[in-house]
């Protein structure tokens, strides 16, 4: 892991010189290193990142800062994130080949890592945002999240690797506070990070901190993040940590990863679709014109349940290898009814936590201290806050009556009912 | 931890001499060492356990053996699990000092630690063959399990040192993965090394095998113990791991410690009083002479679990100054009122736990390797068999049907009706 020690912040020079050093990389970007194209494009929250083109090719860089980028030194946050970054990267890539980028070079002592550059691909939330559909997204991310959280759970894995997974991600917990604290915490109480868009959702944000079943709900969710290591998660897939072209998909930014509750990436996911659906009205120029995106984002939702379940279940019936289920009592026909039946029951515990999860996500988004582009980029702060509202009325059904939304159609059937619905603010 | 390098087994002379080399222990033994009495008395499955007892007074010695030594040098063991006890005593020493025998030395290349000498306590599963009853017993007890697992919990620690917790009782998987084994899987499959008292319980093990809704329960109980690390669990907590004066308690032998779901350390306490019940029927020579005796278990094993929850809940009320539940969500009364309510769901939730765990640790007693001595004491294998088919009935119950037992009544209530019960074979 880093040594804060030896740790510097290579800014465009001392990049340059550094990349120089390493001769694969050289040689990948071509031509002399002085006229390498160095553009620092990080519009994360946490670090510093740089896309470097030579005559022949291009890499992407991220390096971590001791602080908050967001933030600034005020907030610090430790480089060994980067060495989780990387830990999860690894695996990611070994699990899910193709759907990261590659990794080409990393440095610990500087938390430094080097990528494949990913082009043409965009940010799939931009892309949302100018309501492109990804065909290829649904098969991508279901088989992203199958693979990597099957093969990591202990369907997959003895207790003893599973347990060497835990250990080897237990020191990340800088990362998993920062989720705790603005996810699980912040938003429903007085914080002074919290914003939202006043006054039309004043009353909403009071709401939150009054809603004692709420936070009840959202302490649960809480509690399973942080003792419910079911395997290891990337801890903050939201479509800002998707990149994507019309028929490719990588999934990038794995340093919150830990081991964790399955439903919190999967709920990660439907969130952010979800919040994209309602964002949308507020994108729209003229009545109808985002329709067919609409659809196909709820479609999406639907897909990405139906298929991320139907590919894990296909990886347990076909490669039960871990301690948990075994085999053994499980014999004869009578044995795999049973456990046909129990792997239904599993997904359908994972479902419930997955609806949870998805509407923690969502709520955050909207009365935290970061919000996203769907959103933001509504410039009518009334039309954003409809669009808000809308989403915030799905997700606290989510939250504290999970037991209405046992199917994932159940989930977009709510979403669609309230696409036109107008909170009182509305016309006010 | 133990570097198998340096690692030799000390028998009675080499002991000897170690022991005279370490002034603090060579002063509290006193006298020649040469004149110290030293006796080998390791009952357990894994260790060697010698007590030696010099001219002022005397200590315990456990080492550690690279193997089980029930079964000898084929079953191979990590010394480890040394490291780990002495881990797990010492903190379990700090938070429920008094209950736990003091440490003086430990050696981790030799997997040796050294402990005050416990006289005149017993194994309290010898008192209760004997019909002995322990009045301070639930006190001791349920002080242990309140404090051992809440202040190692979420809702004592923040996430971070929890974390770290889990991480460093991780390597002890070797450990886990015995009770994996022969509680969680051999019992309901045909495995070698599982017994049970034949003929006259055949046909019990033949079902345990069959029964699918058995199967699906005991899995779900497995994964939760492979994958819920609620907080720092003894791990075999059974009355053989128990040692008692009528005035006083000592937990020992907490090799199997990890962090674990809390319902299976109290459910270990559960069930062994369970069993002690039920074979108490065994060991009567003429009707009722145990009654008062039997009275005082049922009446213990409801104490146990009111008392612990009444114990947990004090202290949850008085410093959670865990991650978990933070305060802040939970302010003025409407909020200290939902989360009153919240930890009453939270406490219901582990006694669904200890019920299905208690049942585990019945069944695996009965048809698998590791037996006990309640039972085992009872010399006519049909009696014994009497006594075992009525703990089975009630842990079938208990592990399928936890719906059936909201409370601790429910569960003695049960047990006492089934004291009489005859099985089929019993005129048979």
């Amino acid at each position: 892991m880093a040594d804060a020690g030896d740790y510097r912040i290579l800014h465009e020079a001392a990049l340059r010189d550094y990349l120089a050093g390493i001769s694969d990389l050289k040689a990948l970007l071509g031509g002399e290193p002085a006229a390498w194209e160095i553009t620092e494009v990080g519009d994360g929250n946490l670090n510093l990142v740089f896309i470097v083109k030579g005559t022949r090719g291009g890499v992407a860089v991220k390096q971590a800062l001791p602080y908050v980028r967001l933030v600034g030194e005020s907030w610090p946050l430790p480089l060994s994130r980067a060495h989780y970054e990387y830990l999860a990267l690894s695996k990611q890539a070994q699990l899910a080949p193709g759907l990261v980028p590659a990794l080409l070079h990393h440095n610990e002592t500087l938390a430094l890592t080097v990528m494949e550059l990913l082009e043409p691909h965009i940010i799939m939330r931009k892309g949302m945002v100018a309501a492109t559909q990804y065909p290829g997204f649904v098969d991508d991310i279901t088989t992203f999240m199958a693979r990597t959280l099957f093969f990591t759970s202990d369907l997959a894995l003895s207790a003893a690797e599973k347990k060497q997974g835990i250990a080897a991600f237990a020191g990340n917990h800088a990362l998993c506070k920062i989720t705790e604290d603005l996810i699980f915490t912040d938003p429903y109480r007085i914080a002074e990070q919290n914003r939202w868009t006043a006054p039309y959702l004043d009353r909403l944000a009071a709401g939150l901190r009054d809603d004692m079943e709420l936070h009840v709900a959202i302490s649960r969710l809480k509690l399973k993040f942080m003792a419910s290591p079911e395997a290891l998660l990337h801890g903050d897939l939201h479509t800002g940590s998707i990149m994507v072209t019309e028929s490719q998909t990588r999934v990038i930014d794995p340093e919150f990863a830990f081991y964790g509750p399955m439903g919190f990436d999967v709920g990660a996911v439907l969130a952010n679709l979800l919040m994209a659906y309602f964002a949308s009205a507020g994108h729209e120029r003229t009545p109808g014109e985002r329709q067919a995106f609409e659809s196909w984002v709820l479609e999406t939702v639907e897909q990405v349940w139906n298929e991320f379940a139907r590919k894990f279940l296909d990886l347990w019936r076909a490669g039960a290898t871990g301690d948990a289920y075994p085999a053994s009592l499980f014999a004869g026909e009578k044995g795999a009814a049973c456990l046909e039946a129990e792997r239904q029951a599993y997904m359908q515990r994972l479902f419930t936590d997955t609806v949870g999860f998805a509407a923690a996500k969502t709520l955050r988004r909207i009365f935290g201290l970061a919000h996203n582009i769907d959103f933001e980029l509504i410039e009518d702060p009334r039309r954003r806050a409809i669009s808000e509202a809308r989403a915030v009325r799905l997700a606290r059904a989510m939250m504290v009556e999970a037991g209405a939304f046992p199917n994932i159609s159940d989930v977009t059937g709510a979403a669609r009912k309230l696409r036109d619905w107008q909170p009182e603010f509305a016309n006010g």
